[in-house]
Order: structure tokens, then C-alpha cells, then sequence
């Protein structure tokens, strides 16, 4: 039985209590979530990971880190630097976008390195071998496309993406939009470009079931992208973004009725104003399916600074009741990222995903805060740093500036508020 | 007469037209609202700036930067620095907080170096002092304390902060409260250490019609400070913080009678979903002031990465209504910023403000975003990285990851989606 199977039957696997014990959550909260689709615990039957992740309501909003080689760039030692570098960070998951030299080998390195569950985009990988075997991206057959599903299942990939959503239906409603940035999706656009050259409804969609097996065979988490997210804020909730996420609530329930888990991809760039309401509107339509968004950003003109313009967009995603982001780093939209680019990335996702978590109530979120906050008042410089999302970087700045006075800051020095006023307060 | 006199009696001052054309806006829009206390120009009356910096209600979101010494360590060369980054990143103002060395000199050299409105808080220079005589902080006569605003206006000061809110009042209050962090504002503390020493009044409360008439003599435009703002989640929107809020707009009203511009300052520390609730409570309360928040952070455990978590929470604020973000550096709570600190400052709040702009509809700001992805989709990459937030950064990470097609970047290489995607789309 899948984990979802299992959920039904009433029974608690043990990767739901190991997400319970995680969660501090009864397993019958997690088992009944699973049953229901407001919750997926990724885990490929073939490959077991040292603690179970889950993905949901209620649960704490979790983070995951895009590695993978482009055709420009592709070493697998610095993929697995990637990999160490995002877990190291509080990655809770990974997803290996390989689109450049051996592909294979670095996403078997990835998941036999990997603690944590990871995920894939397989048509990205049937793309790149019609290419290299001298075809087009358009000459793909379905075929290849569905092989590429069972070569990564197979592999003991955790979850993958479906870009099944871009239909005939979605990129007629593209066609009349008048959308400023079209498609920017990768797996969006390799789907449209092959529909639009073969003059064909997607593979993906039309043979959805075929996917729906092998997900079923290893127990895949489907992510069922949004190819046609919306790439600057002009096009932010348009219709060709609302249309597609119909037809990912449609598939949502064919996933669930077959047994599959599966989550919701979405936006992308988007006003702040507009990420609570598709949050709402996400939920609704896809009957409480986990929501894992990208970003989403708030602006398309923090190049260099993408990882704080998705910060924002992240935290009130995740406050609004997201519940999986991806994270962004400082080189997107300008280079494949590096190491570093990655544990930034992550640090700014985790802040995103725990002011959400504080604001949405996750239990024992705040906690988190009032600790470190106590240890704040009093001075205590090591237990708040040890407290710190990312202890190294304040230690750096703490070991850079010591003040004259050990117990303050640089900042007040022997006019520290926090210590003045205690004698007197 | 002062801005706000002019404004009444009908008279759109150079000042006003300038803001105007900066906002394209109608001047008589302007002066309506400095009329109406909703928007404030800062600029004392000594002193010329190269443009105007208008704040307030319908009005592009401004982002102050905090520069100035400490005991442990004042460079007076190293705070102009300062202050040229932060100008050069793009902050509207600054503020000098020097509380170490040459606090005069520093403060005049910032004055006349500064193109953007200065501001600064004059008790600080008092207290300083006093300690520099040999005495304590609480020592300070009041008499001193309302001479370091007489100096700091005829110096040129284009606002400065009073923390008067600090009363009998709302020190009861924090008694009675259990707050976690009690005080964490600078200004605050001193005001509280004072008053709980000589058991007595503010004097910057009893003695506000002095600093009133200084402000009106010099055209200073007063920030009511937040002595008690929340330094923790726990302590955020607590009865403290609020009867300050109180007293705040109080004194609002009493500035504006007596012909001086007046914005509040606001928290601090502050759980997301608290955010937009207290701009609804600080307008209210304070009839339309401009309200400047100190991030507000929406955690408190990011150490060494605080301005993400205030871009996060201030993006949040200026969406809903915050019209001035005190930007907040990596270095907050761990050190006194430097250079580079300042610069990163700057940049992340000015991806709040904008976020914020967009969300709230000021003119003008989505027109930023769209011009920039229209560059983007065509990949007119030069064209792209000259209108980011931060051009010198965005063109470091492509010319040191240039792809092998030149249209394009190394995450996705031959792979981009918006280049694939324009055959066929």
C-alpha cells in the first residue's frame, strides 16, 4: 500500500510517526491528514531517508532547495556541495533540476547522498536526451517522456513534477491573454513548445494515468506544476494561472482517487496583495492539497536580491496558509547558483517559512523566539547565537566586533538598553 | 511660517512642488496633505537639500538608514562612508545616532555632507554628555536634555525623534505588564532610567511645548518615538506599546496645533499577522500621521540576517499603510554596522518599500516592474541589469557567470524558457 492507501486503512506507517514525533503531533493527526491529501509525507518505497518529511496543514511550513547542473555548468562534486551545503542550512527537502551533462549520474549521487526527501522534473531529463541524441526538445515522444517517470521512480525519487496543466485548453487561453512574460517556466515551456510543434494535447496530461501507476508502484508524491505561473507581476493571476490551477484540482482528485499523493505547484511572481487571496483560492479549488509555492516574489526588479524579494512573498504565502516553499537564491534570473547562493537561499526561506509558522499558529513556533528573546534580555551572547537560524553567520559577526564590555553589543556598548534599564525596571 | 503653516494658509512652498514633481503628483496634492498632518516634509529651515523628501499617505514608501557612532567605535570618516552608501543605494534619509567620540563633529559633518533629510535623536547627545562630564545618564538635568534639541536644530536637523511617550503612564504599565524584553529602544531606556531615578516626569513630556517651539523656530519636524516598543514577538502589540500609541497621537494633535510636522514611530518586533493591524490602529489613533517602522521584524531568530526578516515585515507594513521603513542591517543585534552592512540595509528595505508600493497602488511603482520584465523576456540584458534595485550587483553575478549563448544565463543555458518558448509562442 502507498502512504495514502495506508492513511485510509487507518493505518499509521512508520514515516507518519516519525512526522508526528517531528511535528509534536498525535500520528492520528498525521495519519488522517494523509488520508485526506491536506498532507503528503514524500518517501519513495525503494529509499528510506533517516527522518520522514511532512507536508501540510498544521505542520510547519517547510523549505526545499533547487540543485541540479545546466548545460553551462555541470560538475556533480559541486551538485553535492549544493546538497550538503541546503541540508546543512535546514533544507527539508531537495529537488535535482539536472538539465546539463550526466545527468543520471549526478541524480543518483544526490539521492544516494541525501538525508532529506528529493524530488525531480523528469521531463527535464527526457528533453535533454532527445537533444543529445541530436533531436529537438520537440521530438520527444510520449513515450520517452513516460519512460523518463519510471527511470527516477525507479531511482528512488520521493516526488516529482507532472506539468500537466498545461493543456490545449491553458495555452489557448495563453494565446488570447496577452501575457507580458509568457512562459517561464522550464517544464512549461518545454510542454508548450512540443504541443504547439506537434499539434497535440500534452502527453503528460493525456496520459496521466500511466503516471499515476508508476507514482503508485514507488509511492511518488506527484507535484503537479505550474508551467504556465505567472514570470513578472504583470501577469499574476490572470487567466491562464487560474486555469491551470483548475486543471491541477482536477488531477489533484484523480491522483488521490488512485492512490498517489500529491501536492500543488504555484506562483511565481506575484503583488503582495494578491499571494493571501490565491493561497485561498488554491486551497479551495484543490480541496486543501499541500501548496508549494515558488517565492512567490514581489517584485521583478530585486535582481541580485531574489532571495529577500521571495522572502516577503514566502512569508505571507506560508502565513496565509502555504505550505511548502521553494526557495529562491541571489542569483536567480542571472545564473545557475553557486554554494554559497544556496545556503542563502535556504536561511532566507526558513525565515520566510517560521515568520509564516508564528503567524499561522504552528504549535511550538513562537517558542522558538521567546527563547532565543529571553536569552536576548539577559545577554546570554551564546545561547542566543547557539538559538540563531544560522549560528555560524552570527558567530562570524559576534567574533568580528567584540565590544569593551563582554556581555553588550557594539552597537550601544556600555549603553545597552537591555542592560541599562535592568537595574531600574 | 513652517511647512505645515504654509500648507494652511494655502501656500505650496518649494519644498512641496519639489516632492510633487519627485512623486508626480499635482502640488496642490501635496499641500493638502501637510496641511492635513498626512505627509510631512522634513527640512529645517538652516539647511538645503538637492531634493525635497516628501512622507506620507499616497505617497512612494521611504526608507530612513540609522548611521552614527558608538563607544565602541567612532570613526568620524567611516560614518560618512556611511552615509554616501546609504545615499547611493537609495535611502531617503538618514539618521545620525552617534553616541561615541565627537558626537558633534560627527553630526555636523554628516549635516554637511548629507543630500537626503537628517534626522537625529538630541537625548542621546544629552545623555552622552553627561557621562562625558563624569556624572550618569541619570543625572541629565532636563534643562540639558532640551538644550541638545536647540543645538541639534540650529545645526540643521531636518527631524529628530522625542521620546516622549515614555510617561508615568506607560511606565506603570510596564510594570504591571511582564513584558519579556521591557525596554529595548535606546531613547526609551534613558527616558524610563530617568524618570525611575528622580522619580519624576519626562521632562520631554512635561516639557513638550519647549521642544515644540524649537521645532516651529527651525521647521524640525518631530518623529514621536516608540520608547516601549516590543523587542520580542512576545511583547508585540501588548497594553505598553499601545498606551504609548496613545500619548503619541496626543501629542500628534498638540504639534500640529502649534504649527509642526509630526510622524510616530512604530515597532519593532512583531508577529506577521499583528503587522497590518497596528498601521490600521497607529492611523487611527494618530489621525493619519505618517507612520515610520523600525522593521518590524517578524522573528526574532535571525541573527545576522534581521534585515530580511524586516524587509519581510516591513513590505507587510508599507502594504498597508506605513509611509517611512527604518531599515534594519545584518548586523542588528550582534553589532554596530558597517559599510557593507549599511549598503545591504538600504537595499533590502527599499525591496520593502517598493513591494509595499505595489501592493498599495502608489502611481507610478508597477510601471518599474513591468518595464523591467519586458527587458527581461527580451533578454535585453544590459538594458535588465541597469534597472535593478541594485545594478552593481546584479552585474557582478553576470559578468562572473557568463553563459556560452549570450542571450541568455547559465541556469537554464540553451534550456531558457523564454527564448525557447518565442519560436512557438
Amino acid at each position: 500500500m502507498t502512504q495514502i492507501e495506508s492513511a485510509r486503512a487507518g493505518v499509521t506507517t512508520p514515516q507518519m510517526a516519525s512526522v508526528a514525533a517531528a511535528e509534536n503531533r498525535e500520528p492520528e493527526y498525521i495519519r488522517q491528514g494523509v488520508a485526506e491529501g491536506t498532507i503528503v509525507v514524500p518517501a519513495n518505497r525503494l529509499r528510506e531517508v533517516s527522518s520522514a518529511c511532512g507536508i501540510g496543514t498544521g505542520l510547519r511550513t517547510k523549505v526545499n532547495a533547487n540543485i541540479g547542473s545546466s548545460p553551462d555548468r555541470a560538475v556533480v562534486d559541486e551538485e553535492l556541495a549544493k546538497l550538503h551545503v541546503a541540508c546543512d542550512a535546514g533544507a527539508d527537502a531537495v529537488m535535482d533540476l539536472s538539465i546539463g551533462g550526466d545527468t543520471d549520474l549526478i541524480r543518483r549521487s544526490i539521492l544516494d547522498s541525501s538525508n532529506v526527501p528529493v524530488g525531480s522534473v523528469p521531463l527535464y531529463d527526457a528533453a535533454v536526451k532527445a537533444v543529445e541524441a541530436g533531436k529537438s526538445v520537440v521530438d520527444m515522444t510520449p513515450g520517452e517522456m513516460i519512460a523518463a517517470f519510471e527511470t527516477h521512480a525507479r531511482d528512488g525519487m520521493d516526488f516529482f513534477v507532472v506539468h500537466c496543466g498545461v493543456t490545449r485548453e491553458s495555452v489557448d487561453r495563453l494565446r488570447t491573454e496577452g501575457r507580458l512574460a509568457k512562459i517561464v517556466s522550464r517544464g512549461g515551456a518545454f510542454a508548450a513548445e512540443w504541443m504547439v510543434h506537434n499539434e497535440a494535447e500534452n502527453p503528460l496530461y493525456e496520459r496521466f494515468d500511466e503516471i499515476l501507476d508508476i507514482a503508485k508502484e514507488y509511492d511518488v508524491t506527484l507535484s503537479l506544476g505550474d508551467g504556465l505561473r505567472p514570470g513578472c507581476l504583470a501577469d499574476a493571476t490572470d487567466r491562464c494561472q487560474v486555469q491551470e490551477l483548475i486543471i491541477q484540482g482536477e488531477l489533484a482528485d484523480r491522483a488521490r482517487s488512485a492512490g498517489v499523493q500529491v501536492m500543488i505547484e504555484g506562483p511565481g511572481h506575484m503583488p503582495l496583495d494578491q499571494i493571501a487571496m490565491n493561497v485561498q483560492l488554491q486551497k479551495r479549488i484543490c480541496r486543501g492539497a499541500p501548496f508549494y509555492v515558488l517565492g512567490p516574489l514581489v517584485t521583478d526588479v530585486a535582481l541580485g536580491y531574489d532571495h529577500i524579494s521571495a522572502a516577503i512573498g514566502g512569508a505571507v504565502a506560508a502565513a496565509a496558509g502555504a505550505d511548502f516553499l521553494c526557495y529562491v537564491t541571489p542569483a536567480e534570473h542571472l545564473a545557475l547558483p553557486s554554494v554559497q547562493d544556496v545556503k542563502e537561499g535556504v536561511i532566507a526561506a526558513r525565515i520566510a517559512a517560521h515568520a509564516g509558522d508564528v503567524a499561522k499558529g504552528i504549535p511550538g513556533a513562537r517558542e522558538w523566539d521567546d527563547s532565543l528573546a529571553a536569552h536576548r534580555r539577559a545577554r546570554r551572547w551564546d545561547e542566543q547565537i547557539n538559538l540563531a537560524i544560522d549560528p555560524e553567520t552570527a558567530r562570524q559577526y559576534r567574533s568580528g566586533n567584540m565590544p569593551v564590555l563582554d556581555d553588550v553589543c557594539t552597537m550601544c556598548g556600555k549603553y545597552c538598553s537591555m542592560k541599562g534599564i535592568e537595574e531600574f525596571l
